[in-house]
């Protein structure tokens, strides 16, 4: 039977990878890395760069694969998800078949952790589900944007005893946090926290955390929001392309 | 300037180990490890092992402390949480004081991320803000119990785009999630989810993450509650301590 390794990276610093996760790579006969086409290219050099590091077995091979593109077009985005998840599941039931061999193992690379807004693990399931290739699969965490986030401005996540959001730019007016409550905001193409007025929030913004390029904000929203704007705005057009996550809050620790 | 790295060392398995971890762990002077009167020796073990294993630095020494006991009584949970986290401040102020020389690094090794419902960050935090001891101070992230927990039972941690509540077992009544979202419940004294009765409700459950005693157990919440009641039980009284963490949904990707 074949066998599948799905390998959480860190998210951008190559020391966030674990000993077991440099482990798994060396366990796997091949690498199948989805670098083709990406616009992001720092991002697939981070991803090479790791194996070039941390690969020590003789002998592995890498893969280097397009993902295929989301397409919106008159598609609902739970239709556009769908149809996308259903299209990368295709590739690597092809990719399977055509670089493993009975009896190899494979390891997928994923950014970050692969539990964390991430499809990889449910895109194997459904490959395994269509039935046509056997295999076996493991999944390896790895450090995810969220703790880098935290890392960086040396924060708790949670306010002492207190819950914890995570979500989605196009989910955040409908989840604001409570007072001594948290909010982590990813996937977030509009900058949602422009549009949240209370005095008394505070945000901790980062964006490419763990890169050389690191950014990172914090103050209260109010004071800080345009800084963020105008930080993100100069970045994305110096760079091509941005990634970033925030944090946002209000309270503190021992308030009732 | 004396200089302080609090070290995530992951939530149980020592491959968990980060290499920013371990190269963290190679550049301190004097690794701080809260052990004495641990009644978990495993845990205390386990922090040894990650020392033996991972330093290579000649001459760095290990102190080992106690941490305070939080006492309850007579006091509110703020109030008691408050004036721990004091007693353990001036715990730290001292053993910086005595162990610690100008100049020199020292390290505290903390379970899974500091990040995460962990109060290194914010006692050392007070240490510098009382200012008779002055030091810089970085954070290292690690894996967490919840990591661990969705990388054991393979699942991602959110459904497609949806978002995720970390919480505790004392909050749980009032955030259990809505339909299509998850809630993850760490620091659960009294198994909160025994009194859910939501039909629909799924329960990812998991003990001693990462460690040889490894407990996991998944299905519909209604089926498998005695289940993990009964597991619970007995590995607590197998073990003399129990250390478990769940995830609990209902609804499915692509749900409207
Ligand atoms: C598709 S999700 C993948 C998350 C990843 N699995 C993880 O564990 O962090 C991509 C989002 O993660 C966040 N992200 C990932 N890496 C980041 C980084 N190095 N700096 C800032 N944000 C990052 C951004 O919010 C981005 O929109
Ligand atoms: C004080 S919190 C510390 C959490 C830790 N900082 C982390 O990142 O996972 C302790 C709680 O974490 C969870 N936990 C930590 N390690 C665990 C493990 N190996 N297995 C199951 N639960 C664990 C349990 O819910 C426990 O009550």
């Amino acid at each position: 039977m074949r066998h599948i390794l799905i390998i959480g990276i860190g998210a951008g610093n190559p020391e966030h990878m674990t000993v077991q996760a440099i482990n798994a790579l060396n366990r796997a006969d091949v690498l199948f890395i989805p670098t083709k086409g990406e616009k992001k290219t720092e991002l697939a050099e981070l991803r090479r760069g790791i194996c070039a590091r941390y690969v020590t077995r003789a002998g592995s091979r890498t893969v280097e694969f397009a993902v295929p593109v989301r397409r919106t077009e008159g598609r609902s985005y739970v239709e556009s998800v769908d149809d996308w998840h259903a299209g990368i599941a295709a590739a690597y039931e092809a990719l399977l078949e055509s670089e493993l061999a009975e009896g190899q193992t494979g390891a997928f690379l994923v950014w970050g952790d692969p539990m964390l807004y991430d499809s990889t693990i449910r895109i194997v399931e459904r490959v395994k589900t269509r039935g046509r290739v056997t295999f076996g699969y493991d999944v390896i965490p790895g450090i995810t944007s969220l703790q880098a986030l935290c890392a960086s401005h040396r924060i708790p996540l949670n306010l002492v005893g207190k819950p914890v959001e995570i979500t989605t730019g196009r989910r955040l007016a409908e989840s604001f946090p409570h007072r001594n409550e948290t909010a982590v905001v990813m996937l977030d193409g509009e900058q949602a926290f422009r549009k949240i007025e209370d005095p008394d929030a505070e945000i901790y913004w980062g964006a490419y955390l763990g890169t050389p390029d690191e950014i990172v904000i914090a103050g209260r929203l109010a004071e800080v929001k345009e800084q963020i704007l105008e930080a993100r705005a100069a970045a994305r057009e110096r760079m091509g392309w941005i990634m970033d996550i925030y944090l946002l809050r209000k309270g503190a620790d021992f308030e009732e």
